[in-house]
């Protein structure tokens, strides 16, 4: 048996585009952090504002990574219509001179939810866990094929449904949660299905044997992989109380 | 603020090797995981045997990729004396054509365990935070300084105690391990302080700076913190449990 780079099985051989969209959507149906008992309790409303704290604090770090992430990637193309392409995803987040982008939009949140944003960017509070994983991410992008790399962002599909339970939730639920703080996620509703519609296309088109379509369901449940780690850690730590040493404590700042 | 790699807060400024040494050993104290909560519960006794198997199949992750961090290590030096000092590193992980090395006495203990040695190397069934964390640690060692790849390799000080205690408790309460499933352990008492002490007296002649000693010990606490998070993982799926999409069930083997 070969070494395995995440624990999805191998399945059946997927002969058509058709049946690779189709595996993908059972990957995210199965594996999607949406299905994590961790947001079950932040949407439902069952955490307190430390926690909730904590989770922004950690999920900082994985957002302050996403241009970095896609720089890589529009790195591994020399294909000028890809990088092109590829490009916006960088401004979504980064935003421009005199105008703010995905990153600033998390620091209104993480602000809003009382915590100082020079300790937020500093990221020392962070799960190391959250940090490996994270990092996981922008490492498998810049190490495995350009077909993987655009693969790995295929978890926007499933994006759309998880931000509007979310902002539902948690305005309704937590009274330090406002619309202004929300503002993230309410901009990544209309973000994420183009830039998910872009990697899908991609992928049907150019996975063009069974073992490529394999390939790509394999970067697909690596992403997963990585969403669902940052929860167990934020369970673990804060929902089951096993804070590791030197993170973040909600009643310390 | 500057972004940190590791949630260890900067001390006092270093100002001699003695001062580093002890700053390194109160690190130890404080962050190795022969403090964590899943080795308590390992060494004494109060795991089942598809818990113990658990830790072994995820740290054969860990095991056999050492050799690899290693060889990353050594890559590193154009001093063809640190690289001889190295190399016997690989060669104890590795043994040689007709003597085992240390990633064959981990199989050992997971084969005396009843796993599937197959099934062990393939790595399908580790938790997705076994590999990120393992994965961090080679990526640390080829991306930091080599002062820092030799200094996260400190943790070794602070083996031989937990490997004492592991001997002792795991042989007195589990009637599934006998003394030749731990010979990984007892090997490991004769080889870690001799690795350990040469990376000490390195980092103790090659730190001249405050700065470069405060860097010695983020280093350190990095690699605690690649030991935590992997018992972390494995107190969350399956003491806590909540196993992960994909990863190992004890009752499935």
């Amino acid at each position: 048996m070969s070494q395995a780079n995440t624990s999805l099985p191998q399945g059946e051989p997927l002969t058509s585009a058709d049946a690779l969209e189709e595996r993908l959507r059972s990957i995210g149906a199965a594996r999607y952090h949406n299905l994590h008992p961790f947001h079950e309790l932040l949407h439902g409303g069952k955490l307190t504002k430390g926690q909730v704290q904590a989770w922004a604090l950690n999920r900082y770090y994985y957002q302050s990574s996403i241009p970095i992430k896609d720089a890589v990637v529009l790195s591994r193309f020399r294909d000028r219509r890809t990088r092109i392409e590829w490009r916006h995803r960088i401004e979504d987040h980064d935003g421009d001179v005199g105008s703010e982008g995905g990153i600033e939009r998390w620091l209104q949140l993480t602000t809003g939810l009382g915590l100082d944003p020079a300790y937020v960017e500093s990221t020392q509070g962070i799960l190391p866990a959250t940090r490996f994983a994270v990092d996981a991410y922008v490492n498998f992008v810049g190490r495995q094929s350009p077909l993987e790399a655009i693969a790995s962002s295929l978890t926007e599909l499933f994006a759309p449904t998880i931000h509007e339970q979310r902002i539902a939730g948690m305005l309704k639920h937590y009274d330090f949660i406002n619309p202004t703080v929300m503002t993230y996620f309410q901009r990544r509703l209309e973000q994420a299905p183009r830039d998910a519609n872009f990697a899908l296309d991609y992928v049907r088109s150019h996975a063009t044997t069974p073992e490529a379509r394999e390939v790509v369901c394999q970067a697909l449940a690596f992403k997963t992989e990585v969403l669902w780690v940052q929860l167990d850690a934020l369970y673990h730590a804060y929902v089951s109380g096993f804070t590791p040493p030197g993170a973040f404590r909600p009643e310390e700042v």
